[in-house]
């Protein structure tokens, strides 16, 4: 039968990053293209050990449905620590744990957005937000991101020209795709303009733990004091990203809405492993763990930084990340974006363009994102060092 | 701040059976409230040998992200399966791993629905579709569910007067609520009927493994010749509800459409469950296993039906299923069901009031469902005593 589908879904492609990922096959390719976290992070003995423990105690549990607000012991553990490490006022919001952080924004669109509503998003921003929202009828408008974050001045044009603007998306600690961190001082203006336009923010902040330079800046959550900041995370990038659980944190009638929106897709989050985690954090140092991940990209970073400040055409600008998974170059408006990134690809190098991450995504982009979690030191080295010669030979 | 919520979210509520689930606390409670499989069905003691040897051998990618359509091995083996024990036709179809059933049913609304569309259903229907249509504001429309199936006249009028809907809701096998299964002419009238209407049908077969009396009878998917037919399934009644594996299969524009729209909801399912899956089918024998649930159940039924034919009274009728988890109970029009509920919820029994599992909620019900899988053989025993002294009270 010939297919015919809903409005909000007729023109939606797959991302460009996993159309990329196909090529990943050819041998000695290297892929700055991906998100993952770097799979030595992974604590895979103690997972291991919790996961027999789990069977041999509570299996029935570990195995059989669930509540869809998630296993109380970890939305406990997980308030307790959000109030802990991050000045959340945890007694007055409420917490949800949802399947991945990724699950957390669709809802949050789902329960706030009618077909053909607005989310203010910093532009660029992350491709399964602005793909969550368009998937849902809604409509992703940019603004512009500068070196300390979001354009205020766009932002506030923004909400003038979009009354019908729900939500502001944004990632104010290690942006993805940007690697920039937000000011304290705009972090204030945000809530201020949030208030004063009455939005809702979704604040997404799955790489805040992360932090490898410079000092810890507050949450804009941790600002709230009227449950309009919706805080979502996830254990993808200190546990596991294939486990799926992530969490929520906002305002209980918002979060009450999600929880009926989150039944009628998954029912809850896999239950086994929402114990998995519960059970790592009682009886592991979470803390320590994080610590040993800094590390580790603290110095994949900084390996990056050098071969680019060693072999980068200087018409080449970039981004020098705190922390986080990504850092973000910006060509010349001279050589063109699209034929850099095929030369890259019969190279074996991989990176995700700049367009990919437009709120418009027909505006093109002379920037592309590198992310250097997931190769390893060598593919760095290699990489960075044929990025750097392909782009000298075009300029 | 004020939460003003989406048109197509603001009126839903939590559904009726959660709600039930939080009496259930109070000592001595029996509940044939839940769609729960039986606890004893689940095979910890392989599952737990497999996680161990997944972690021991290949942590790495049972940890990682992985692709949205879900592990390659598991969709081969779901697929090889679905063709061998359904006739269904696989190498035309493709097969997509999804979070649960669930999952699966919300996907296909979301990309084939615009708000406002009309989606066909059996009155009753599964209450999780019926909500997961009304969540991305779709209209349930209900046809008169008769002890052969779905209503042919019903159906064929609601095609002529819902130009607008999308797709058939059905669930032909040992139906949740009603416990009935379509029969054969039936199953090639509906067939019949989607084709001259030209719309989709959405096959839910989660009980379909769990025949235990009468014949087996074809799927609609394996009746389906123009790719008109979307199966979906899961693992939730033969290995573990609480992982959040399940399945659909179909036209491949359909899924890919589908795939596009799970990314954005949760990235993919959890990858480790999914290996556990493939493990389960590669190294035991999953329809022995089967066969050991189907025993469980017939016997449990059974119990349930002996209890009912003592000790109900005559003017209460019920349905004899074949296979599932649920007979429904219908009283006679001078005995309120709202009465009957909160009777038996003061002695300490929960049952599901019918108007729960109709698509227009506002209609009155004076049926309830009955699960025989979660409860012991002690809990019918007694559970069903109660339930007939209490009606025979009020006739």
């Amino acid at each position: 039968m010939e297919m015919n589908f809903s409005k909000k879904m007729q023109n939606m492609k797959p991302s460009a990053i996993r159309e990329i990922f196909k090529s990943l096959g050819m041998p000695g390719a290297i892929s700055f293209a991906a998100g993952n976290p770097a799979p030595e992070s992974f604590p895979v003995e103690a997972l291991s050990k919790l996961a027999a423990d789990i069977f041999a105690g509570d299996s029935t549990n570990a195995l059989q449905y669930s509540v869809t607000e998630g296993y109380p012991p970890l939305r406990e553990l997980v308030a307790a620590r959000l109030k802990e490490r991050f000045a959340i006022d945890t007694d007055n919001n409420m917490t949800l744990i949802t399947s991945g952080g990724q699950q957390a924004i669709e809802l949050c669109c789902k329960v706030m957005c009618n077909e053909g509503d607005v989310v203010i998003c910093e532009n660029p921003s992350f491709i399964g937000a602005l793909n969550a929202f368009r998937s849902l009828g809604a409509k992703p408008v940019g603004v512009e991101l500068e070196a300390d974050g979001i354009s205020i001045e766009g932002l506030e044009a923004a909400l003038k020209a979009n009354p019908n603007a729900r939500f502001l998306y944004l990632i104010p600690t290690f942006h993805n795709p940007a690697g920039i961190t937000m000011s304290l001082e705009k972090r204030r203006a945000v809530y201020a303009l949030a208030q004063q336009y009455d939005v809702l923010i979704l604040e997404d902040n799955p790489y805040g733990d992360l932090r490898f330079a410079g000092e810890e800046l507050p949450t804009l959550k941790s600002m709230d004091t009227d449950g309009r900041v919706l805080y979502c995370s996830t254990f993808s990038k200190i546990l596991s990203a294939g486990m799926r659980v992530g969490y929520a944190c906002g305002n209980e009638e918002l979060l009450q809405k999600m929880v009926i929106a989150k039944q009628v897709e998954d029912v809850h989050t896999n239950i086994f492993f929402q114990m998995l985690c519960a059970k790592y954090m009682q009886e592991y140092d979470l803390e320590q763990h994080i610590a040993t991940i800094r590390e580790l990209y603290r110095h994949k970073c900084s390996l990056m930084l050098e071969m680019l400040d060693k072999y980068m055409p200087k018409e080449v600008t970039y981004t020098r990340p705190e922390g986080g998974l990504f850092l973000w170059c910006t060509l010349p408006d001279s050589l063109p974006l699209g034929e850099l990134i095929n030369d890259l690809k019969e190279q074996g190098v991989f990176v995700v363009p700049g367009t990919t991450f437009n709120c418009d995504e027909t505006v093109p982009s002379s920037s592309f994102r590198l992310n250097y979690s997931t190769p390893s030191e060598e593919q760095i080295e290699r990489g960075i060092k044929t990025l750097c010669e392909t782009i000298r030979k075009k300029l």
